[in-house]
């Protein structure tokens, strides 16, 4: 049994289709709204959650509002980067401060009160900029921490660490996803930028693998220096 | 600069006392309301940092009740153990899921947001009951994790845990702390239980330092057994 953390965009979308095909037990997707500019994401999450039948929690954490706010993603008044700003940068300015980890705490006790023990985590590679907060190294330490728990540990799951997006998109193609009903953006806007570094990423991997991207961008980066 | 976790119990106040007066920046304290029967713990922690001058924070986590939901802190329908009770457990009923993990995921976030590098956590020894998530393995492996970050490492610093209940109240006598303005009890009542495991500790701690607790109980559990 298990509990998975789904922000709406392609990898824990992917992941939750995952999940719920090898899911032995019921799967309790979570969902975070923190102020994040791309809050339409959430419907995207919600879609899928319940085209697969499993629970889904919204938690409201705009209480956090100053906790998160030195970032791009919460703060609207900051020039979101094009990609190419950010490659190089070890903590390019879409980083939301401690986020995942945040998140992932929420997650777990959610899964300790529920008796589960698992938190399905959908921590991708990122080929082309990236946080320390979806690393390998990260989830490994982080359950070094969670492994000293006397009688609930929970087991972060990363399946996706080392796939690229590419990878992470075949992957869901073979389980049928609808990428349609995802949402990367993280600009805010009516229609995906297609110039920010998610976009950037997004198009790239839908590139490397022959498809058209089936969402509508307001104007394509044809080109990622990578 | 520091954050720090406030509760309004002895520990997290002596420990505010305690930075105040060592520290070289402004303190900015942070508290949370979960849906702890003991919520009042909180009006003590504003008495302290507003005598010391120093900003607080009280965050509302009630969004989160079921994450939080598998305790007797957050059921008042559970009964709560005497401390005789939770000896020898290594997860009493009185532990809260991942609670302190979170709480320091958003002290953490704070800190990276406001440009501060510490995060300052009150656990103490626990003679006599404990949790995984107060010892110095705890906080050695999370410190592991953060140090991870690649431009704004924020360090977890918990300069009580080898400290007694009762070498905390010294050094909280020796900054003048005014522990009539601590509350401790988990139990949620008027006066504080005297028979609840934090109450059970503090009053050991008193009689081992060989002062009266000045706040008033209900009754008092005097004999403790070790």
């Amino acid at each position: 049994m298990s509990v998975i953390i789904v922000s709406g965009g392609m990898d824990s979308v992917t992941l939750l289709h995952d999940v719920v095909r090898n899911a032995v037990g019921p799967v309790l997707a979570l969902s975070f709204g923190y102020g994040q500019r791309h809050v339409r994401e959430l419907e995207c999450a919600a879609t899928h959650a319940q085209l697969l039948g499993c629970e889904h929690r919204v938690i409201d954490l705009r209480a956090l509002a100053s906790a998160f706010a030195d970032s791009v993603l919460t703060d609207p008044a900051r020039a979101m980067p094009r990609i190419s700003e950010t490659l190089g940068d070890p903590q390019p300015p879409t980083y939301v401060p401690n986020r995942n980890m945040l998140f992932l705490a929420i997650a777990v006790a959610t899964a300790e009160s529920a008796g589960r023990d698992a938190v399905h985590f959908g921590a991708q590679k990122h080929d082309l900029y990236g946080y320390w907060d979806t690393t390998g190294e990260f989830v490994g330490r982080l359950n070094a921490v969670y492994a000293l728990n006397r009688k609930t540990p929970v087991r972060i799951v990363a399946p996706f660490l080392h796939l690229s997006k590419a990878d992470v998109l075949r992957r869901g193609l073979q389980l049928g996803v609808d990428y349609s009903q995802t949402w990367s953006c993280y600009a805010g806007g009516e229609r995906a930028c297609g110039v920010c570094p998610t976009c950037a990423e997004r198009l790239a991997a839908f590139r490397e693998v022959g498809l058209d991207d089936p969402i509508v961008y307001e104007r394509h980066q044809i080109k990622v220096s990578a």
